[in-house]
């Protein structure tokens, strides 16, 4: 996506340690418009009609995944990072360890919101490991569930969590998949995507 | 609000310890066409022109902020809850003791997105204590920016947060006030506002 790559080459910093801070627009000020252009283009990447939810996880995934679900026309699930006393003890639970957060978190999703027959979006803002990704997907298939894909904002190509997602057969669309970023140069590299 | 308070009516759930669970509709599962009134119904509220950015609290604020900033045609700012190694060292900070999760977090926001000359809208889900919605008027405050009002999607009428902040001058929009609940029975009642 030309507009998403243009917007990381302008304002995204590259820092030691594969990070990529986009914090200015995307994961903690959030420029809305761009996010709205990131939901018509998961449409597009993902026209199935049988979506049933877009399920994300907390906290930057919200946004996202909010203004997307728009162009789809359904509910909107969030995996939560910690068990809170809102939660009934009726929950799918799977650990994941954030490469971002440099800790491993419990994640959890009530069964009331996933069940057989669902055929569910999962959408993130980053892919870099995996782990993420792969937690919610074992929680959809816990459920009985159907994975119609995974939409990415910013892939990490240099990580392998995209192409072992593609290797076991998951429809990942990734909006921006960076080849390669130096933090000298702060020069960015993307994939060519059709 | 009246279409929020019958879906509150309708599938919040009272547990004891002035628990409402609203969570199949507002903070785990979320309905987006609700998301979209409550968004539009935050605009009329506040139709001062001059408001520049909306800002948040990590996690459930995330997506009405998000879909609220479409009406406004601003940015979103959320705070975020822990340091992360995204963060530069450049943040205001606040401590805020959460009724929800019944811990204290730090919750912190980069200098870089609130400054001086900012008109800022608070979005919150919840109101109760105050706790949360304080620590961010304390932080927009530090920064030299305006808070041009506090939006809430529903305020705990039966705790002393919405009272305490209108008493010192914030303009506080609830979309629904809670005056009592039984837990017992279900039954909520709700304060009439024009």
């Amino acid at each position: 996506m030309k507009l998403l790559e243009d917007r990381i080459r302008k304002d995204g910093v590259v820092k030691e340690g594969d990070v990529l801070k986009v914090d200015s627009f995307l994961n903690h000020q959030i420029d809305i418009g761009l996010y709205e252009e990131i939901g018509k283009e998961f449409r597009k990447l993902f026209p199935d009609e049988d979506i049933t939810k877009i399920l994300t996880i907390e906290a930057s995934g919200i946004g996202i995944a909010c203004i997307t679900a728009r162009y789809f026309n359904v509910p909107v699930v969030f995996a939560k990072k910690t068990a809170t006393v809102n939660i009934d003890g009726e929950v799918y639970s799977t650990r994941i360890d954030s490469f971002t957060h440099k800790r491993t978190y419990d994640v959890i999703v009530s069964k009331r919101f996933i069940n057989e027959g669902d055929n569910i979006l999962i959408i993130d803002d980053f892919l870099a490991n995996g782990c993420a990704v792969s937690g919610l997907i074992e929680m959809v298939q816990s459920a009985g569930a159907k994975v119609a894909g995974v939409g990415i904002v910013i892939e990490k190509g240099q990580q392998s969590g995209g192409r072992l997602l593609r290797e076991r057969g998951i429809h990942v669309e990734s909006l921006a998949i960076i080849e390669s970023m130096d933090a000298g140069t702060g020069e960015i590299i993307f994939r060519e995507q059709q």
